[in-house]
């Protein structure tokens, strides 16, 4: 149970690059690190426009004198201060966050970052290998995945609630790109149709990395073994980069899967799902009623569960906030997250290896898999849609 | 606006193979048909147990004389009465679909066959042909399909509601196979699973078919170009029929689609669903909410149609028979599949092609149809789950 | 579980009074009552235009010589001939059910009466004893009531899954009438409106009085001690009678209750639900989601329990139909409504009362009630909506 | 669309009363106030046991010497200081409210109070009547209230998309009382069933202020003219005090409605409900689904209008949070009030009477209307459940 009281030792000083007013994001991080008292925000390169990102510093409550132009600027000049930030947030576009998250890491910063982290599982591996020298933790802020019930789902398929997993049904859609119009109007819409700035993909790195963390969340020893990925590009001005992509995998253990993404998907407001099939029971939810869990046992009622209940898993209640008939949304999940990764940041600070041993959190393991995803579908996708192999960092290098 | 005057002639005089005492789906038959008074049950070969075939049919009404120990005695005894049966429906096992239907067309009788018609296409091509020949009709009873909603589906889409069609989601899953208990103890699911009566496949056949037609029924233009099938065996002894597949398809005119169909779904209890996704908006129908249609536009509010109201188009209302706030539910979606076969043979009967022309039934290119996705989806998984062209009748002998 | 096999000694001789082709009510008779094969359709005044009513029996199917121009006439006719009908459906406006009832029991039939059965208490009474004295079944077509779920919803409460009953939550709205066009337009609301045809009330006796027989249904054990009604007339045309109206009810065992009755609930679809709250649990059952049951326990996940599954009472499978995953509807519950009163004719025919007693059926009982119900509630409501003690034959005898 | 920009001259010092570790409330007034940087929590009397207090707040991040032992002690201390406190959230039990408020505004500071404000209209006026003397704002945390998509009912309503109102139907219920184990072991059960803390109700008091305010709010015209309330206590001990209750309500403009309120409702996890029925269209909102608002034109479509969507009245867009695919819940609810008081507590602060006027937020008047509605409520049940004229302040005093 939450209820705002401190969990780590004390508050992080906390900036951010990017996330400004002309864009919707930025709000989230906000409103998830400054929920529970563990972060302080202190400084700021909010803007590519450095008088209008400085203009929103202030209106944010920075000090203005620590409103910067660019990253750089703010990663040298905190480093003189005495009260310097000691975690960043990046919540820019794809491209930049490789070198973003790099340079921080080289200020001796804890990192916070967008998905998906990076364009390749080389950087993004790169990224690692730094933050661990640094000895630095790197979160990623799959925002969703903060979702209480997802832990309650984590504990059932533990506990064998649902049997051995056979199938695992993963969607994420919305039709708001449906047309071209928002490529050429909407300014975060353009940039991530554009392949310098989004990477390899649009809707699989935009969309798909995110239900994709949640179902490693939530089944942390599924593996995947190969996959096929089909991916299309409805508005034709998009090509190479897909608005829709379909993924049948298989999995080590003999389960299998799909996932859809989609950003043509026209209408759907209500396409962010998990369904994981068991051999004598199934598990569901779905992102727009966060606060329930489906669990239907073959040949018995179907159950619905409900967050705040005493019926819970500890796992799930560690991280309640508002109890039943109160409905959690979004905001709740993205402080979750945040909470997480400050535990982190203080445990790694104290040298406390048994508290992060035990925490569950997207950590840069999170981070790479998210682009390993992409680059095996990309593959597949790429070579005529056919099945791949999975590679993972430990499959090329065995 | 169904209610109960006679559509046809006369009521057609009717036989039944199987659809006895022991399974289920004679019961749907019997209601789909006898509702409209357009088939009266003049006889039956019910059982492959004589006796306990003419002690069902007794109890339905039939004159004892008239309840055969099997279809072959049936066809022949029936053939030299005045008023001899001149339909038959066929409610058998798989495996026995193609040498009833032939012996029943060569009796000179129309047929009504279950799905899925036969085990090739092969077969069901001499079905249509011998049908041609005798000027018989031949009726497949995709019961499912008869939902009038699924009407409103098709001329909403003919009329451009959702613009150019994108994406098509079909799904049929349940998880009544879900262990191998049912495989020994259930009748009705043990020769599902065994391919010499059920042929090659089991979901595919078995419940896939059904969402394939109504995928058919609502978009009449749309034609697979090729398909990637993966199948899987979850209950080991099923090998090598499938328990559990999914099938990619690449349409003619630039759509992709999914289909998922499991006896596996552990604990699903509405599996059955259609989403049409154009490029401006979706139609979404789920068989668990037969009355209902959803019709998505991007960018406004989602709307819910509903059975019986004023606003559906006159193809729908056509068959309407409950009106609204009076849920229609399997049983009338049977009967309007008998209603519209009884009215092709009644057509037939007259010679009144214009009739046949413009009549929406499962017809024997339904059943060919049928066949030919199963065929297809097995021929790509059993060569290793790759993309295969889509073969019909005409691309085989184009 | 239902499959179409005989019920009864043989089906029953069946004429029917209204139901002709300008109404739809008639459809759902026929549907009902020729689903088993317990009734054979052979005579009808179908219709006021004695014309239009031969037309539309001949086209059901009925021998030209027995439609007849007036029930009188029917009724007469009918008594003179060997094979003559033994029981009528009354499916007339509700000011001319005394009149026919009467008539049909004195001409020795069976009758089956739309509900409200009478206008009042004394003339339903007098009903009773004409049927008692001539050994005559009267059912009442509450047609919803046939659904399954409300068997299970009985069944449980019996056995204690609820606990003690606290609340009980009815209600049945549409939008149907929500302005004054179609009292104009519609003949079916036009005289629904007119208290000369139908009686003291119009949302209460037309929508209500379904929802109340079912709440007897589940919960036979339960009586209203008193009540208070308020009603409206928004529609002010139709002053006296009612277009929405809220009664509040205390029950005998201390339990109290409510009733929204309806036909300006403007928008609609789906407003006949009826929530059970016991000391520890509560049912809850849609008309809109005929085969879905609610089963709340206080501190536990939610069930939905689903029509056709082996959990069920045997009280609800003993009417099953279609089995799982096939959904039934209005047309399923006019056919167990149809094939319980013709089991119970049939049993009256024979003098089983063992069996008579143990039927749950609506009966004349149930009509009475019905008709108490209304006029408890007018009470109430033209003395001012103020509490009145719930009076029934019993209570005014005693 | 709010993104965190400052909204008001500066975050205003604040303090609580109330809300400590062992209660559920506190941390809602916290997570409200302090997302948008409206308020800093600069000190408080937390805790009736002023050590658990003092280590809560300096766990909250208060400073030590300004977590005081008693709300006297911190208006006393706190006026001594520069930065002394400016407004106070006062978040104890009921029976305390009207001293600590009184206290509170003779010491100078604007009162954010929890629901019910008081036991009675004299009370409420009183405070009315110090805080205009005084300058200062008075608001009511009706948390619920916060939803978006209640302004966009408002909104619908005021340009008469529903037409005349009809109906209103209001529901809060719940079944957590359902036994009297909690009343027992829950501390704030305990003190909810007592009247001496309770004041005169528990569920109406509790629960029905909540969806009574919601129903001002979308309706802000709509008068009540009389209501009849009839009140159960189904737990014996806690009588007078009722555990449910049925309400009816006639306004002056021809309307009628219902209020069901429980804590009894054994099971229901979604109970609180808001309907209005106007003379062409409905607007139905859940509490557990907030992000949508159903709109049901008769013989039309049903929309089911989403959060965040474009579509939607500027009224809701101004306190827009996160965009659609992104649930909002009771979280961005409490913002949403403590943000709108922050502005009236600004804007009073500043003498600008034109922000005052047009803002829309739960200020002294509907506190007071809270506990008018309860005592009217509880004067009709009170004298046997008869109709009562609704009496307010103007109403009294006329």
């Amino acid at each position: 149970m939450i209820n705002g009281e401190n969990r780590i030792t004390r508050p992080l000083r906390w900036g951010m690059v990017g996330g400004g007013r002309t864009g919707q994001v930025g709000y989230k991080h906000r409103t998830g690190a400054l929920r529970d008292k563990t972060y302080d925000l202190v400084a700021g390169a909010f803007d590519i426009n450095a008088e209008r990102g400085k203009d929103f510093g202030v209106n944010l409550g920075v000090d203005s004198d620590r409103c910067y132009p660019d990253y750089q600027t703010m990663f040298a000049e905190e480093s003189n201060l005495d009260d310097g930030i000691e975690v960043v947030s990046i919540a820019t576009p794809n491209g930049t966050h490789y070198e973003i998250t790099m340079a921080a890491l080289n200020a001796g910063l804890h990192v916070i970052c967008e998905k998906p982290l990076v364009f390749t599982t080389k950087e993004a591996v790169e990224i690692k290998q730094l933050a661990e020298e640094k000895g630095l933790i790197v979160g990623v802020t799959y925002g969703f995945s903060g979702n209480v019930m997802l832990l309650q789902m984590r504990a059932m398929i533990e506990q064998g609630k649902i049997g051995d997993i056979h199938l695992v049904d993963l969607q994420y859609t919305h039709g708001y790109a449906a047309t071209v119009d928002g490529d050429k109007k909407n300014a975060a819409q353009k940039w991530r149709v554009d392949p310098k700035i989004a990477g390899p993909s649009f809707v699989l790195g935009d969309l798909s990395t995110h239900t994709y963390y949640m179902s490693q969340l939530i089944m942390p020893e599924m593996k995947i073994k190969k996959l096929l990925c089909d991916r299309q590009s409805f508005v034709g001005s998009r090509y190479p980069l897909e608005d829709n992509a379909y993924v049948l995998m298989h999995y080590e253990n003999g389960a299998v899967g799909r996932m859809w993404t989609s950003a043509v998907d026209a209408g759907c407001m209500d396409g962010q799902r998990i369904r994981i099939v068991g051999s004598k029971a199934s598990l569901e939810w779905w992102d727009s009623k966060p606060n329930e869990l489906r669990y239907e046992v073959q040949g018995e009622p179907i159950q619905t569960l409900v967050r705040g209940t005493e019926y819970l898993d500890e796992l799930t209640s560690e991280y309640e906030r508002l109890g039943t008939l109160h409905q959690e949304g979004l905001s709740d999940a993205w402080a979750n997250i945040y909470l997480r990764i400050a535990v982190a940041i203080d445990a790694k600070n104290r040298g406390d290896e048994a508290t992060l041993d035990k925490l569950i959190y997207p950590d840069i393991d999170a981070g790479i898999a998210g682009v390993q995803w992409i680059e095996n579908c990309v593959r597949s996708a790429d070579n005529g849609s056919v099945w791949v192999e999975y590679e993972t960092e430990e499959s090329v290098h065995a």
